[in-house]
């Protein structure tokens, strides 16, 4: 909770909004998405003031996309958008981001409280007079809805609100009246950064699981470690790390996880994903007698198609809202404490060489794994199989890799990461477009974070949908690298269904003139079309287009064959058409 | 009701999809609008076998738009998306076709019954196998929310949904599971076309509404019309142009009302709206001694302001939902069946030559209006004042004229329309962006229905975002003529707040580049530029431009200056500042 402030001195005042926007400041928000409209332009004027960036979306569901993405690297983000038509076209961004635990604060103009309370027949509105129809909409995607209707009570909306959005690590919707805008509310506790920390958990109830897990330990004889999304989303990726390099257990992560473990670890083992595993890790993973799994979301996609083959009597899972061993279960126990308790009694195990030899088997994995041996380019059209395994070597130490849903997103199963990879993917919401916009955030993200270098892979289809956010990267000068796979159509699709259907078909745009297009200068952007995986080779070593320090934004037109698609995606639509029928 | 088919002969089946996909046929859609996703694949294909055609847009909140805008030319419009990412995607648009009175039948692509029964952890899904959450958020939007999980039922459901959708002028929601697309039902009930018709007034009451609506106009001495939005998406254009030529009492529109009346009647008298109507118009309403208001929607920007001046006791207000004259209330009573037998009637007045009178004052009006007489063009730039009333000149009959919410749908108050036009425009809902996607939707069936012309005025800032519409005109064969006004930002967002500010720029893009780089031939497509009122009067008598037959889309980038817009929305603008503050 916050803090009481200081009750002495006097009481200095500070209006709704820069309350709003410096709170949003103190936790981490320099930039805010979104775009104006005629019931948040007042509101916006408040963001400069309070020393955050505006970036000015094009439209309100990219800016969703892109708040996304720039809460995925820097931790939280926001957008502001206006009264109904802005706050719905966001919609679906924020689903999105409900769905895969990713805290957005979406802050939405409203008309003033005398225009509510009269139930004026104003523009933006169903034409009924009722101001609440749209926040009911947002109840079931946000972790709190709050309209500020009273000053007296803004600072402790704003506050619970912001809490809310960190620790549950999921949307929040702030309503602000235009006429709540510049009233003015005491600034004090403005003084007291918000305590962002999770509860920590009951010590006697952690020390037990605690105990429980390192009992489990010590009887196997063959342990793993499954590492997915939520111990990204709920801020375990730290606790993880050093229970995987302390321990020597060999650690896997699923699709969704990519990213969360450091894949240069000599007890790194691949991606788990059933029947969808990189080659040879099923067989490696399941035979293991123990495993334990951080961070869970067994979705369709995530599994292959639900083609796990982990019985729940060999398993811990470790979740944000309890710890599960065998059928025990311990809700409320929280897996970061839990996770850091464990790490620091592993001495007591006496077990390391063990897990030592168990990682030996893994490196005779990794020596006949495709991950680190790609085949060698050909003159031949590009690839999907070799085109993602090659792609982790030119990948650099704390790239940003945005896929989306698509072929983009399951071929970056078979890429091996360097150190430090934020991997950005919506696996289980799998918004088609999400990952232009993302990817405009989360540069922003990077480049105000100091990282340097922000790869996007998305379909010719997929960008189709979002393409207007090129133009804001341009307009933000961010230097993004972007593949668009240029396969003539949704070839996710046609795999499902209607393989040469036309419906699969989309329009052949010229995509390397878009940059331009939209305004770009010619030396600010560098565009390219490889044809083939010789191409690409000379592509990957083009110095320019890989500089982690140029200010140019790449746009590379990257061809391949309409029906090709990466070995388990085809494996898996296979599962996702017989569900349909 | 749908009556009951014959009993007599052989049960012949259909697939519920086809049932669905024909009874949108008979009803008068030809086209389908949406975007594939694996959840409606085996629904789009039978869109083909059932004789329609796909459009295939390149987003859903723009094949929403896009529906509305077909189904205002059309009379009904339909979409396809698919479970979650998709239909919440278009969800802004159909709030917009709601508020507006739009009927748009929105089709949703489901996971199978078997997968929402099990409760799966399916993509496209907030991870908690909830699959009535989406759903939800739609029924305060739609007329009826049917989700088709049973055959037995579902030709009824699809049947009440199409009545309610035309009846009620609003969207409606249909649920297709994946796996109801191919169940068989009878196709018998597909034999009667649906009974689309309006259930008849209690004879009684409408005889009796009738007859005291004409006493008031056996009193009245200078009578008035004024025809608003409803009259057009009730259906009561026919039934209000007759009644206005049949009476010749003088007759103005409502701003959303713009198209109901035949602009060359000698008794038309312009636009009404308080403060914000056409020059002289005002006054002369408003001395009427009995206002017969038809399908009024009294919202902020289509009164401007909340400016009329119409005390109850003068008015009569006709509604699709009933009679109101002066404080007694008839509701059930139709206008549409009060209106035609009005007509009938009017012969037992006696009175036409004084409403001739008054049709003279009119006259003199008109001649004074700078509608019929712009100013001469110059070589300055073209200014607001002068375009709107000389584009009246260059319309010609049965143009559809589409405007997007901000400066051009304020303009479009000062041009006069040939015979025929249909304008459209979101005066009510006002989502930037949504003319774009309609204009797609409005040529197609404009195309389809013969008629020659359709003609869209936005914005560059509203262009961006909808702009990848663009595309799917070019796919689509499609004619439209585009201005896009070139005034370096949001000018309206600028008048109301922020004249200077930066967010209400936006980047400057190639526009006239877009058709060409959305893949348009050099064949298909003419782009223009025009800088000064000259230009635009040469563009005015370029026939090729102008051509009615020709198949290119045709493209202007309209400059104009960054701070001029139309003299009523500078008006309109201050209270509504003065409202949010």
């Amino acid at each position: 909770m916050i803090e009481e402030p200081p009750s002495q001195g006097p009481i200095d005042e500070v209006a709704v909004a820069e309350y709003l926007f410096k709170r949003l400041g103190q936790i981490g928000v320099r930039s805010i998405h979104g775009i104006p409209g005629d019931y948040n332009l007042v509101a916006i004027d408040y963001i400069l003031k309070s020393g955050l960036s505006w970036v000015g979306n094009c439209n309100e569901l990219n800016a969703g996309y892109a708040a996304d993405g720039y809460a995925r690297v820097n931790g939280v983000g926001a957008l502001v958008t206006t009264f109904g038509v802005g706050e719905l076209s966001a919609l679906n961004a924020i689903a999105g981001s409900y769905s895969e635990y990713v805290p957005v604060v979406h802050i939405v103009g409203y008309p003033s409280r005398a225009a509510q309370k009269d139930r004026l027949l104003l523009h933006h509105t169903l034409g009924d007079g009722d101001y609440e129809v749209f926040s009911e909409m947002f109840k079931p995607i946000s972790c709190a809805v709050s309209r500020l209707n009273d000053p007296e009570e803004a600072a402790a909306l704003i506050d619970n609100a912001i809490r809310e959005c960190i620790c549950q690590s999921r949307p929040v919707y702030i309503g602000l009246p235009s006429d709540m805008v510049t009233k003015k509310i005491n600034a004090n506790q403005l003084k007291v950064s918000p305590d962002l920390s999770y509860p920590p958990n009951d010590p006697e109830k952690e020390e037990y699981v605690v105990d429980a897990v390192l009992e489990c330990l010590r009887k196997a004889r063959s342990p793993a470690i499954l590492v997915d999304a939520c111990a990204i989303r709920h801020r375990a990726v730290q606790e993880t790390h050093e229970f995987i390099s302390e321990s020597g257990i060999p650690a896997f992560v699923s699709p969704m996880g990519k990213g969360a473990i450091d894949e240069t670890l000599p007890n790194y083992g691949g991606v788990y994903a059933g029947s969808g595993s990189n080659k040879g890790v099923q067989e490696c993973f399941e035979s293991a007698d123990l495993v334990i799994s951080i961070g869970a979301i067994q979705s369709d996609l995530n599994t292959a198609g639900f083609t796990y083959r982990l019985p729940a009597l060999k398993c811990i899972e470790f979740h944000s809202y309890g710890v599960k061993i065998r059928h025990s279960e311990h809700p409320g126990v929280r897996m970061n404490g839990v996770l850091a308790k464990l790490t620091r009694k592993l001495s007591s195990l006496n077990r390391a060489s063990d897990f030592e030899k168990t990682a030996v088997q893994l490196n005779e994995l990794q020596t006949t794994s495709q991950l680190d041996h790609p085949q060698t380019a050909s003159r031949s059209p590009i690839s999907q199989a070799w085109f993602w395994s090659r792609l982790g070597q030119w990948l650099k130490p704390n790239d940003i890799v945005i896929t989306e849903s698509g072929t983009s997103s399951f071929g970056i199963w078979e890429t091996r990461f360097p150190k430090g990879v934020t991997a950005i993917s919506q696996v289980l919401w799998g918004s088609i477009g999400y990952a232009t916009g993302a990817c405009q955030g989360a540069t922003l993200a990077a480049q105000e974070l100091g990282i340097r270098r922000t790869i996007l892979f998305t379909g010719d289809g997929s960008l189709q949908l979002a393409v207007q956010e090129l133009s804001t990267m341009i307009r933000n000068k961010l230097n993004p690298i972007i593949f668009v796979l240029c396969n003539d159509g949704y070839t996710t699709e046609r795999l499902v269904h209607g393989m040469e259907a036309t419906y699969n078909d989309v329009q052949e745009w010229r995509y390397k003139d878009l940059p331009l297009t939209f305004g770009g200068r010619q030396d600010e952007v560098l565009t390219y079309r490889v044809e083939t995986e010789d191409d690409v080779e000379e592509l990957f070593q083009d110095e320019e287009f890989g500089d982690v320090d140029t200010k140019k934004l790449r746009f590379v037109e990257l061809v391949m064959l309409w029906d090709d698609a990466p070995k388990v995606l085809k494996k898996i639509v296979k599962s996702v058409e017989r569900r349909n029928a």
